[in-house]
């Protein structure tokens, strides 16, 4: 642990430990904030006694135990995820304190990769440059206005791909959980296998859980609409990954774009690697310039509400699997 | 020319030549229109007698003569055209009859073109793809959110870039002409080289004439935002390509998505074909599978208005350029 940083925040001392690392404490300390900077070869959970607040990410709890260590959670009374998933963590780690994940602040670089995702497939993107004049001849391409977009899963990052597929003149058809915003313009669907089997891109924006795995099942996948791109932004487990290559190799899906699997990464040789009906990409669709900058706001913001005694942002409720 | 047809429609005798060929003229009869198809050996010009509408494009008059052939324009009294720009055209041909462009009938895939290509410049999203374990790694990319758009022309094309980019959280500026549609969320702008110079992204949606020609300058090129993203999808005579090139090597221009160049083909070795900063494609930003039967839409809705002594939507004004 470096040194001991100590900043009245509202009404409370508050001590707070980024363990983002030291440019993530900047973002934070340029809001204003006092941070520590947790030494990373230090294990999460085995923070200063006189620590209260903890930032963290899913990277930092690899190989954490399974059962929960003596001290924790010591004085740790509010944790910031850097992440909107909680699924990267040990179970313990929400006994005691108030947790809040960072949902919505990668909705706009992740919609932004889905809709680069289905333009691609759609407008045939990635094969229309020519290099010689013999090559130079009109075709027919597909696109995305009046196709059907199904979102599994509609939180942030669903809204997001909503409102700008919709720019498009798509039309959009998503599952959820249980109620929530208002769906402007957008259909309610029942299930996984009616969206594959009606839908021309089918988009998974969702929590991993232990409902939710495999919910891209090979029932829904063998019974999708000829021709299905499948985008996964999410996370590897929500798909049967056997049979989605049985689904584009013998199936009828006809595209698949994956920003995650199972395992990431998945081992050298693994057919997804030089499928001609996938593109894989290195659970990327979060990053853009601007995560980091919008993350510290959205953690100094909760930070401060916390201390002066106020519910922060996107507090996990104890007991819901997400 | 083939077998005589003659359609009463609406009050007056109607007799169709489409010059698009036997597919198109397909559609124009499912419509409910009788057509006569224009053997395309035959010169455009050279109509049957009977014949008062003509549906014709650009590549039929390819090798026109530069003089009105006597008999022009015979019985033709409407002209539809299957294009939105008039630069195929003789000037001859707009001697007599009333002639209507196709404005509008491409704008859902050129501007879903566009989009494409800012979201694979922004997001990198053809350098993406990993091939295996050891390139599984995050790095920072840029976005569309919160960047600058500029429109070089603010027609049904701008107006559906400007729409789409808009839902993806894009400041949108724009240059047009003269007074038309409110340009809901956009900014005017003065000048192209003033666009150049404070925009990410810049667009051409403008036709191509005595005025427009090259106007996307020297001087605007080399005075641009670093970084600049131009995106060509109207004609390649709106630009100094030359200009273009030094810019792309020496200055501050980035990228150059360009569907269209002048001449079309460029000739074979041609340096754009295999710039590493440009991408080119064959005039086939407005091509999906829908474009015909919108065209067909358009055409036989505008047939009926003339016919029934009504006036067709997007007529080409006397003495405009266009």
């Amino acid at each position: 642990m470096n040194s001991a940083a100590s900043a009245p925040v509202g009404a409370a001392p508050t001590v707070i430990a980024c363990q983002l690392g030291s440019a993530f404490a900047g973002i934070l300390r340029a809001s204003g904030l006092d941070v520590r900077v947790h030494d990373q070869q230090t294990p999460p959970w085995l923070v200063d006694p006189d620590v209260n607040v903890v930032v963290t990410q899913p990277k930092c709890w690899v190989g954490a135990p399974a059962d929960q260590p003596a001290g924790w959670p010591g004085n740790v009374r509010f944790i910031q995820l850097g992440s909107a998933g909680i699924d990267g963590y040990p179970a313990w780690m929400f006994n005691g304190p108030v947790v809040a994940t960072s949902r919505g602040v990668a909705a706009p670089p992740i919609s932004e990769y889905v809709l680069a995702a289905m333009l691609t497939v759609a407008k045939e993107f990635d094969r229309l440059a020519v290099t010689g004049p013999e090559q130079w001849k009109a075709r027919r391409l597909g696109g995305l206005y009046g196709a059907r977009l199904g979102l599994v899963g509609y939180g942030a990052i669903g809204e997001a791909v909503a409102t700008r597929a919709r720019a498009f003149g798509m039309k959009v058809s998503a599952l959820r959980r249980r109620g929530g915003v208002a769906m402007d313009g957008v259909e309610p669907a029942d299930s996984v296998a009616g969206l594959a089997a009606t839908c021309d891109h089918l988009v998974l924006a969702l929590p991993l859980t232990p409902e939710s795995r495999g919910i891209v099942s090979r029932e829904a996948l063998m019974a999708a609409k000829p021709g299905l791109h499948l985008i996964n932004i999410s996370r590897g487990g929500l798909v049967d990954q056997e049979a989605l290559l049985e689904a584009l190799d013998h199936g009828p899906v006809g595209f698949a774009t994956l920003d995650v699997t199972e395992p990431e990464p998945l081992p050298a040789g693994h057919v997804f690697y030089s499928h001609p009906k996938i593109r894989l990409t290195p659970h990327i669709s979060w990053a853009d310039s601007d995560t980091q900058v919008r993350l510290g706001e959205k953690a100094a913001a909760n930070i401060r509400v916390f201390a002066s005694g106020g519910q922060p942002q996107d507090v996990v409720v104890a007991g819901a699997a997400y």
